[in-house]
């Protein structure tokens, strides 16, 4: 396993990390100041400073993606609101070319309206067969552009409202399904925090492999969890087995990044931007 | 499927539901007002109004059991817990005996001292070893004794701090390693909070079939959750097709109880508990 302890070679910054503290420019000159070379950042994120600014501002300071966050929401309560998400989705693909990122990330979506305490309907089967099919026509658009698509399992708990894959092994039924050569087209991002608890984790990475496995993202679980939503944890704050995972990953033939999201509306976003860094890249150097 | 529109003769009551509002001989007499015919009861208000009470009161109401809540917590940081925690298993196995219910329901347990902010490790594999090797010896004294235990898979987000079981599928791995023969000794509680969400439960239930499925809880997921305790819904007010999954049950040869449990910090918990049973019996009717 590589060793992480005297490097931050392969850290990469999730910006919503210190979404709070700055915008985009701002954290990439961050990164920059802090010596951390790849960044994923969010779609509002890059259109509140404009794409084209975005993509000179990474590629001049030198950064690399590591995933571009998000498309997907692909469900929808009428054939209308249907195409009009993957009409969205085609942008964000588009983005993600302009950008060069090597993957984009997709949280599917799941009941709709549930987010906002209105679900449309209850049929989360109904959600699924939308989503599979939401990917599968997002995929022919990507593939020509060479743009990887990125399944994201969300954590059972958001199941109802976030979206409706929620096992590493539920989203590679799905890349086998609309990629059954496993091109790299389409693959999962694994991110701890869903997947921690799963008993089937350490297998299902070996199923994704290399060609599968387009993203890492790391953060922990605390104990308690206070909010369902904003209570990510910082590495080693909480009970994830983080290198045991990330040797899961290697094994698998993961050679890439551990990108840092953390969510935290008590505490990570409540300080400046320049410590939550500092920490990140302490604990990405002790902990992971 | 059964059709309980008209009748609540399937419908039976988990005492969590109105425990902060009565006692258990409050519940009791509460359930013969509304003509409830089926409990579930804990084993702190069984304690409470002492066993031998307890017993008696629910025999001579004619009450039936549908699950005694509950065994398990078998996860220590040492042998000395370990061992007091089987123990207490076994008293909980001898409870269930005089009660006269169909089945010991068994919340397993994960990372010791989590539940109180302080886990002793963050290895849950250790833990799961440790609740089939529990399980494995409570098997031993309940069989003889021909009490049913049931393992209950919580929901992962309680992954951390109170049942390292969190699906119906690793659950009843776990029966077939333990009881190959599927002799009823050892089976499920399929509770809807809990595992509504996995892409898999259809199929997990009819692997598990009438011979291990010992009990059915009904609730509602409720969007969006606003604490992660403290917030199951009244059925109907959330997301889960219930109906849907309850002929699932009926389908895989599932003839017994809908058990009601509803926790709720915010709502139910603060209403008088004839209005609960009021409403928990309409509900049934319309929604379950």
């Amino acid at each position: 396993m590589r060793d992480f302890s005297s490097s931050i070679e392969w850290l990469s910054l999730n910006t919503a990390t210190v979404r709070r503290q700055w915008t985009l420019p701002q954290i990439i000159d961050g990164c920059a100041r802090h010596g951390i070379r790849a960044i994923s950042p969010w779609r509002d994120q890059v259109a509140d400073c404009g794409l084209k600014v975005a993509s000179r501002s990474i590629r001049d300071t030198g950064l690399v993606l590591t995933g571009y966050c998000r498309g997907g929401m692909f469900t929808a309560a009428d054939d209308d609101a249907l195409s009009t998400a993957l009409d969205d989705n085609y942008r964000a693909v588009d983005e993600a070319c302009e950008l060069g990122s090597p993957c984009l990330v997709l949280v599917v979506g799941a009941l709709p309206g549930a987010l906002e305490g209105r679900a449309a309907h209850r049929d989360i089967g109904r959600s699924r067969a939308q989503v599979v099919d939401g990917i599968a026509r997002l995929l022919e658009y990507a593939r020509p552009r060479k743009m990887p698509l990125a399944i994201e399992a969300l954590h059972p708990m958001y199941a109802a409202d976030r979206a409706c894959v929620n096992t590493l092994e539920q989203a590679l039924d799905i890349c086998d399904a609309l990629d059954p050569g496993a091109t790299g087209a389409l693959g999962v991002v694994v991110d701890l925090y869903h997947v921690w608890w799963d008993p089937k984790l350490q297998d299902q990475i070996r199923r994704a492999g290399a060609r599968r496995l387009h993203a890492f993202h790391v953060c922990d679980w605390l104990t308690p969890t206070t909010d369902i939503l904003l209570d990510r944890g910082m590495m080693g704050d909480g009970i994830i087995e983080i290198p045991k995972i990330r040797g899961w990953m290697e094994d698998a033939g993961y050679a890439g990044f551990s990108e840092v999201e953390i969510f935290s509306a008590g505490n990570w976003w409540q300080r400046p931007g320049d410590e939550v860094l500092a920490t990140c890249i302490e604990r990405h150097r002790t902990v992971v």
